[in-house]
């Protein structure tokens, strides 16, 4: 047995967590970070794919995101815009293609207008939530009795505009829309502003990238707090009195402190064993929460060949594996690379494919949108998030029906000395790296503050 | 350190873990029971308040329930009729009070009529459920998009009906109707054979009691299994490999075995840590179930005095805070015995409240109902499930929209030498007494079976 004493300790080095560490490190705070894995960065996953920096996990950066951007600068790390040049494309369950600019495919008048009118109808039933408190918003019930499979469904009118918005669920949320609450999805998107912002890449949510990788955030956090950054030390337990806390690490290690903050997703910070139990509400919360499903697919090529053909890469589709594709290329290389999700049930199933067989249809269908030339990248690399055991999905833990106005006021509230941080305690940008930043701030402000 | 060796570890000495270890023990398998509590019975819980044994947890049988009927009769344990003769009542939010018949109450015939259909449509629907595999049932998909509140704002059209169905709902699944996917309702519902015998006393699941308690089923199937019952012994961690399964405890106790049977609700199964871990559609699955909200209230009376006023003692509130209760008085006794129910988002705010605001307030709802002799009991006792760290709510687990769809086969399916039981394992009676023998004979038999 190995004992240890700190002053907070932080469960999990993602963003959230190693973003908290740091600012109370800096403010002479003594911390210890706690990490699983064998590497720090939580969803955020860069590696060499093709002789390139992948990001397997999330990457996108945007304007309203103002913390990600000031942290990157503070860090040294440089951020460059997504390439967009060119006509995007969407392929049909038929296996057309079409050209598009923007944000909204154009499958046909008719769905086009059901689907601008669905947007528009969206947006203003969005303003109404107020992000702070969702389960208090103007008609919060009604809101979280519906799924969003539901309101699309009682909301478009085509059967291509239905699909679309399916489609962009999928690739939003990384779940079906079945899974979701209304509700949620109206305060994810309020969260971020608009649902125009949350789609588009340029002026939205994927207008910038990391250079190096967005994991490169947490290494250089990591980085800076050296040896307080434990790896492989997985928390089974936390038991606190009025004292301070007593964390049970895997490897027979205790550590006792004034505060302990655990920055992992919901639904895994319901698998630490908490003494006193946690109350009732904060635990019928985390039983209720699940992780989408998304498997990211990195693909690289000698060059950006789809350019070429005026197209920008960035692509739906409704015949898949992938539910959607972008262009990521660096700036300073030469090579090419897409950036692809599989989302929802159709992740579940494309995960117990082997790597070969995953590859082979992702190529497949690229070729089917880009040609020829897709068939031989010089790099690829996937990851499913689902299968990663301190994970158990991406891209965020999603509210299903009644878990709002039901469970909600449990989220965020601290249980006496243990604290919530991730990038689901945000109030502004849920889901995002954005968000993980500002719930690490928020909480290191509050310890801080007393 | 303490190691043990054995056939089989079961987790969990509720009825189905305990059904199950004694079907295995008495084909010459040797078994070992691990229970986290001090006691066993699971969701079985019966003490002594005011003389009289009541039961806090579950505790009627009825019609269809064969395995519970049979297991009672082999353990020695007595079944009883609950009490139905004279009128129930209901009492509307408004405080008037109308007395009835059956399981319908009536406050004008236009709500009556409105129950009427909606009961009605919603057994024809019930009855397309396949309860094996819910999600290949026809226009399964559609069903999982909604919640059972959409469809009961969707089909009931008066204020009354739609207050009683969504009382009725509460009183069924110890939770708001926005939590629960239709299709779920409805294959709980298939799964017990109709809405109208799961809310019957009289032909229906409230038929019968058990002499004693319902613990007592556990408490005799654990008397049979002696020292190979072992309490106070959480089990935290479950590895296996191609030779057996290294389960451990709490205490430092390791136990190897060919199988282990993991008898407690999904959302609890999700907490011990698995190695290799999950696949990772059963983990999604069980980060999506969430136990009800149930605290369950037994009051006991010199007599049952409502008797003399021609009232049976089965309610119906809208007022609160027992949505309804049931007359359990012993065939032996000559006390009363009242037992209610507070469910869902009441029983949330209600379980903050100390134990003798909870008897104040369900005393003053009590005289509100039966008259001022309903105000002097000699006995209270009450259970907030939720704050049970080794249940964590009642009466069972439930799948909001997009689970069963999505995720519902990996319910039962065993991992390797790992297998389910419990009550929401069960194929038919899911949520019952009768689900949980029958899960724990069916994995009992399959194990055996090789």
């Amino acid at each position: 047995m190995n004992h240890h004493t700190t002053d907070v300790v932080l469960v999990g080095a993602g963003v959230a967590g190693l973003t908290c560490a740091d600012r109370l490190s800096r403010q002479g705070f003594d911390v210890l970070v706690c990490e699983a894995r064998d590497r720090v960065g939580g969803r955020t996953s860069s590696v060499l794919a093709g002789g390139e920096v992948v990001d397997l996990g999330g990457q996108f950066v945007g304007p309203g995101q103002d913390r990600v951007y000031a942290l990157a600068a503070e860090l040294g790390v440089e951020v460059v815009p997504t390439h967009t040049a060119g006509d995007n494309l969407v392929e049909t369950d038929a296996g057309r293609l079409r050209r598009f600019r923007g944000t909204v495919p154009s499958l046909g008048p008719l769905a086009l207008l059901d689907l601008a009118q669905a947007q528009a109808r969206f947006e203003r039933l969005a303003r109404r939530v107020d992000p702070r408190a969702p389960w208090t918003s103007p008609g919060a019930a009604r809101l979280d009795m519906s799924t969003l499979a539901g309101w699309i469904r009682r909301n478009l009118r085509t059967r291509m505009g239905r699909r679309l918005f399916t489609l962009a669920s999928r690739v939003l949320w990384a779940a079906d829309p079945s899974e979701l609450s209304l509700l949620h999805a109206l305060f994810y998107v309020r969260a971020a502003g608009s649902l125009g912002a949350v789609m588009a890449i340029e002026g939205g949510a994927q207008q910038d990238r990391l250079v190096g990788g967005a994991q490169e955030l947490a290494v250089r956090l990591a980085a800076r707090l050296g040896d307080r950054v434990r790896l492989r030390a997985a928390v089974r337990a936390i038991s606190q009195d009025d004292d301070g806390v007593l964390v049970s690490v895997d490897s027979g290690v205790t550590i006792r402190a004034h505060h302990a903050v655990v920055a992992v997703p919901p639904p895994l910070a319901a698998r630490i064993e908490y003494s006193p139990p946690l109350p009732a509400l904060r635990d019928a919360l985390t039983q209720r929460l699940g992780m989408g499903a998304a498997i990211k697919c990195m693909v690289v090529y000698p060059e950006p060949f789809w350019r070429s053909a005026g197209l920008s890469g960035y692509s739906l589709s409704l015949g898949g594996p992938l539910d959607g594709f972008v262009d990521t290329s660096a700036l300073t290389s030469e090579r090419g690379v897409l950036a692809g999700v599989v989302a929802g049930a159709t992740a579940r199933t494309f995960a117990v494919r082997s790597v070969d067989e995953r590859r082979t249809a992702v190529l497949a269908q690229l070729t089917r949108l880009l040609g020829p030339r897709a068939a031989e990248p010089i790099g690829y690399a996937d990851q499913d998030w689902s299968a990663e055991p301190f994970s158990r999905g991406a891209y965020s833990a999603l509210f299903p029906p009644g878990a709002w106005t039901g469970f909600g006021a449990a989220l965020r509230e601290p249980v006496g000395r243990v604290h919530w941080a991730g990038s689901e305690i945000a109030i502004c940008w849920y889901g995002f790296i954005e968000g993980a930043i500002r719930s690490g701030e928020a909480v290191a402000a509050k310890i801080a503050g007393g």
